[in-house]
Order: C-alpha cells, then sequence, then structure tokens
C-alpha cells in the first residue's frame, strides 16, 4: 500500500464532492484553482494530491470532470459497495439506520446488533435488530468490510477486541474512548459531543 | 486563551466521559492508570493533560471523581449552556434535531434553517424549521453561540460567511467543504461519508 498522508486521502474526498457538484451542474472540464478553492487549499497542492496516483489533466485545459471522478473513485477505493455493521442500538445507532444516505455512497448497513432484550427483535427502518451475542457466528456467514461501533464508552473496547476476532479490519468508532486494536486495524472516532466541548472549550478560553 | 493542543483538549472530554461513567458505578476516586486505560494513553500523559490547568489528585489516592469531574467541566467550559442554530434542513439536519442527546450535555439547539419554501413552516422535534433568509435578522435578536452548517457543499462557505458576520464564532461544519474563516472562529468539522471513505482507501489499498 503507497502511503499516502490520512490528509490527502481526505482532500481526494472532498474533490470527488466537488466534482460531483461540478458535474450536476453540468461542467465538463475543472481547473486545478476551482478545485482548490472549494477545499480550502491551493493549486499545486491539488495538483501534487492528484499526482501521487498518476498524471491527470492537461495544461491549460484543466480536468475532465468524469475521467477525474472515476479516477477518485477508484482510488478511494468507491469501485465495489462495502457492506457494514453497526454495534448498538441507542441514540446514535438508531440514528445511522434511520439516515439511509450511506448507501447511495456504497456504504451498505446490512445489521444491527444491541445486547438489550427490549430492543432485540425490533425492526428498524428494515433491519432487525439482533442479539450482539450471535456476533461471531453472523460474521462467520455473512461477510463484513466495516463496523461502526455505537456502544456506551465502557463496553466499546471490549466489542472491537470481538470485531477485531472475527477478522473486521475498519472500524467507525462512536464511542467517547480511544481503542486500542492492531496496527492493521483502520479505526475512524465520530463524536459530536466531543467535537461540542472542542468549541466549548475555545468559546469559553478565547 | 492558554494556548492548549486540540488533541489534549479532546482527551479531557474523553477523561470526563469516563469519570461520569464511574460515577455511575460508584466509583469516589479513580487512579490515573485507569483514566489512561480508557483514554489509550499513559498514566503520565493523563498527569500532564491535567497539570496543564492546575494540580490536582493526590499521591497514591488518584482522583477525587466528583471533584475532577467538576473542574474538568469547567476547564471545558461546560458550566453554562450553549445556544446552537442549525442551518440546512436536509438529511443531517434532520437527524441532529431529531437526535436529541445535546441537551442533556449543554448545548441547546434553538433554531433550524432552510431556504426551501417546502420545509419552512414545518415543525421538527418542537423547532419550527425557519427561512434562511431571516438568520441575520434573528441572531442579531437571539444570541447564538454555535452554529452547525448542515447545507450542501456548495453552499456552506456563504453561510459560514454571514455566520461569522453575524458575530459567530464557533462552527460545526458537517458540510463537505474546508471553510475559509477568520482565525477568530473556531471550526470543527464532522463528516460520516469522509470518514468511511477513508476506510474504503485503507481497505482498498492494503
Amino acid at each position: 500500500m503507497r502511503k499516502i498522508a490520512e490528509s490527502t486521502v481526505r482532500r481526494l474526498s472532498l474533490y470527488l464532492r466537488f466534482l460531483e457538484e461540478f458535474e450536476e451542474q453540468g461542467a465538463s472540464t475543472v481547473s486545478s484553482d476551482a478545485l482548490a478553492g472549494r477545499g480550502g487549499t491551493t493549486s499545486a497542492q491539488v495538483r501534487k494530491d492528484l499526482s501521487f496516483f498518476g498524471s491527470f489533466g492537461k495544461r491549460g485545459l484543466g480536468y475532465e470532470v468524469p475521467t477525474l471522478k472515476t479516477q477518485l473513485r477508484e482510488i478511494l477505493g468507491l469501485g465495489r459497495r462495502y457492506r457494514v455493521v453497526v454495534v448498538g442500538a441507542g441514540k446514535i445507532g438508531s440514528a445511522l439506520v434511520q439516515y439511509g444516505g450511506f448507501g447511495a455512497r456504497g456504504f451498505d448497513l446490512v445489521a444491527i446488533y444491541d445486547n438489550d432484550p427490549k430492543k432485540i427483535g425490533k425492526l428498524w427502518n428494515g433491519l432487525t435488530v439482533r442479539d450482539a451475542a450471535q456476533l461471531e457466528k453472523d460474521l462467520k456467514h455473512e461477510h463484513a468490510d466495516i463496523a461502526a461501533i455505537v456502544t456506551p464508552g465502557d463496553a466499546a473496547q471490549a466489542v472491537a477486541d470481538r470485531l477485531v476476532a472475527c477478522g473486521i479490519n475498519a472500524i467507525l468508532n462512536f464511542a467517547p474512548v480511544q481503542l486500542q486494536v492492531p496496527e492493521s486495524v483502520a479505526v475512524k472516532t465520530v463524536n459530536l459531543v466531543l467535537e461540542l466541548e472542542a468549541l466549548s472549550y475555545v468559546l469559553a478560553n478565547r
């Protein structure tokens, strides 16, 4: 795997969003300047980011929108669909399942788990909440690529350990803990309350 | 304002979560080791993080849970409530308003805006969707501390400019753009699709 900085991958995702918007607006080519403006970066940075993966665009003509879009999707591994299991059927787990916007991006929520008997068996937006005890058994028969951990903080590490033991290599962590996983496992953490508290800290200490 | 790294502020938020959990479990004191374990860090790091803000804890006795909790809440600026406006009544805006879990953390969603006539006037979980055109007028009369931008990417920068002109100093950005704001304005970005694509990139390139 070519070692590309996380910040580069993030910008590639942003460029892809912009290309989709430019395409919707009927643009067939786009300059590195235009991509840079929307990404809060410079055209030199755009060219450098894209140069990691080969040579795109023509001097003076910019990039062909559909071509670059396809190439970015390939680089980001979006040429296929990903199966995502959600562990934790609390408020955020519910919001994830109800949101329903991930399928359009290639990420299919295929199962949701909880250990609360009152939740197990309930139907949530087409998905039946399953017993977390059957996680190992299910993952043996139904492959999953990514797991979202949406449990309380004190349960998250044990869930992560079980998922990793089942061969899950990519975790989207919503629990307020720093998960300990082997180096081969990728973890991305999302926590709105932590982000809000980072803002309150700034507001309180300015 | 003491210049504390963002990563330190994030760990302080994590420590606060753990203290709340320890308190629920009836613990009255906690060691830096225990805090470190849940934060994926070392007890030396815990002591260093807390030492920025004064001296807490007693050697050999650890930290008093309620005392440290109160002190962390003060450091993070959580001794007061924050008024949050949401701009953009799409799927994620809806999920934010429906979620309803921010109030318990001191962040009150007080208004939601959109420019779609079909959405304006609708009642969402007790909040009426307002016309985005009246943002400036409203913010003059109804103070807000934090704005969440949940618009499409191509609308986000213009909304950010308007919010900053209204005196908003803290933005939680869900739009897939890198916002350009004055240095005095704090921005935190949250984007689940970018996180998922960072995971798909890793899975595709391992």
